[in-house]
């Protein structure tokens, strides 16, 4: 294998890489499904592409892991439900645990009723939305997924953050197409690309950051000590960012905004107590699903033959990318930066794993 | 009553404006509870001060009414049901008619399911979405209301327009406090803002409007024939933009995209057949109401206290300002800006209402 001293990406293929994740969280308690599937979350992400979210992340759980913040046999459990709707207590499983139950259940409750929506407490960190909207997707329903974080993002005029970056994903069901599928933030920018921007003691660009007198700034070298991320467009993502609280922190009866645990720098052996929230809706019971899909498919290829600006080739649909990268990824291998190759060699000297073996 | 030709606001009550809507519905042939329920939407909006959807439309919708775009006895239906979802067809109703029976719908079958989603076709420009959202949140359920429109708005790299402003709101019954709301475009800006400053011969501010080379200008000039709104937050915006599209336009099998009809600029004969979605969640099914709205007004508190930047005397909450100008529309009037009073002329001297008369 590469180091991860090296510029270049280092390739490894999904399979190895999801055998790595699974191998790591078993060592520290993981029975066989559970790691399997936080194994899977974190090499999908990777595979799309969406390295800040994929197994960067391992060292990090594997460490709360250990410490008792994330309980290796956690159980989560439906503890309310009726027609539509359940609450999840995520009995602080990790995120990718108990959020993959969640949507299993949605999807449940809306093949029965058509919609379902299920509110969970005692979450942590998730990992990218993406992946809990695609399950969904992937077996025909429309999936979207959202969690609350502790603050980051600053509301228009304050100093200082007032919600977490909150983020919202979808995904749809697109017939001949990848499923349509969006994965955002409520803040202008990802955290990672301002931590990026300090460590090469960079500038960022305007719009980003409010620094600590509440005012735009461009200085990235107190954040986030002091500061906050700017929300999108200014009051539209400050209004989204608060729906997402509503809808997986306070309807769930998680934590939140400021009492939620930080599942990276607050104590790794006290639960974080996130919120999230999942939504399924059946196809089927609208129209028939092939003539959704042929509407679906009717769209996309509306926006890809539409007029483009004069150096640009394409027009993307959400998603379409990530779906590149992915298939890409499934025949030549994932291309992980040297930074999660970094983070990986640590995770795996943590639980005692020969990375370089999952490298061959 | 002062005249329009003023720049100085001129003050209506609230119950004046509501009866001057509903009897020029009623003019056009609506019947007493369609006409009251259209007056409503208009004149509440107003109230909150969203002067560019409320009863300045009252004209256009007049006008689509004569013609038999919009059908005055129409009766919006189910055309199918199940659990926790419904199809309605708007029978080419004022699309407020058709949309307050729809949220009504979602509201039912979130109390009997936990949560309600109601997809509508054969609607039409529906006014405020915070209206229907607001419609849940009075009666203590949350409430989501969104819709699609004709092309006005540009995906990133795109050269003209790809999705509708594609609106979408919530409303959060939040205890002592009036309903958290939020009503927003998936633009940067309203389109009303481009089109006040194309006829002031001024130039926009960088970010809200693509040229008609799909480059960023401040040209006003050629818009809307050419060019496009830049969506909110470049992909973010644009993503959003094709999820509500997804719900309200491909799953209810209205038109969606170019095939909508322009509630303004098309053939007032042909309804314009627009989509749109509706969603409710029973707050109670998942904890206590009491306690939700304890949770609410703990979180409005702390964004109330949250630091400030220097020179900003207040930190709002989404709607505050609407609720706190609507409290003062009851005691003191509406204060209707010229260019509303100028178009209510227009809606009574085209329906031989006498205008004065609902001033005094």
């Amino acid at each position: 294998m590469a180091t991860a001293s090296l510029s270049e990406p280092t390739l490894i293929s999904f399979d190895h890489l999801h055998a790595l994740c699974a191998d790591a969280l078993r060592t520290v308690g993981l029975g066989e499904t559970d790691a399997r599937i936080g194994a899977d979350v974190l090499a999908t992400t990777d595979a799309w592409g969406v390295y800040t979210h994929g197994s960067k992340s391992l060292s990090g759980y594997l460490r709360r892991i250990r410490a008792g913040g994330l309980k290796p046999d956690a159980r989560p459990r439906v503890e309310a439900e009726g027609g539509a709707w359940a609450k999840v207590d995520a009995d602080s499983a990790l995120g990718m645990v108990g959020s993959s139950f969640a949507m299993t259940v949605a999807m449940a409750k809306a093949r029965e009723q058509g919609i379902g929506y299920v509110g969970v407490r005692n979450s942590c960190h998730f990992g990218a939305a993406g992946y809990y909207a695609w399950l969904a997707a992937r077996e025909g329903l429309i999936g979207i997924s959202m969690a609350n974080d502790l603050p980051s993002v600053a509301a228009p005029g304050s100093r200082g953050a007032i919600t977490g970056s909150n983020p919202i994903a979808y995904a749809v069901p697109a017939g001949t197409y990848p499923p349509l599928m969006l994965d955002i933030s409520i803040a202008t920018v990802a955290g990672g690309k301002v931590y990026a921007a300090r460590e090469r003691g960079e500038p960022v660009p305007q719009g980003w950051l409010v620094g600590p007198d509440g005012q735009p700034t461009t200085d990235p070298s107190n954040w986030p000590a002091v500061g906050a991320l700017s929300p999108a467009a200014g009051h539209k993502g400050y209004g989204l960012g608060l729906l997402i609280e509503t809808l997986s922190g306070i309807l769930t009866g998680a934590s939140f905004t400021w009492r939620i645990g930080s599942w990276m720098t607050s104590d790794p052996a006290t639960p974080t107590d996130h919120g999230a929230a999942f939504l399924a809706i059946d196809i089927g019971v609208m129209m028939p699903p092939e003539d959704f899909a042929r509407r679906m498919e009717e769209l996309i290829a509306e926006v890809h033959s539409s007029p483009r600006a004069d150096g640009v080739d394409r027009l993307f649909v959400p998603g379409e990318r990530d779906w590149e990268r992915y298939d890409s990824a499934m025949v030549d291998g994932i291309p992980l930066p040297p930074d999660v190759v970094t983070s990986l060699q640590s995770a795996a000297d943590s639980v005692g794993l020969d990375l370089a073996a999952y490298f061959r």
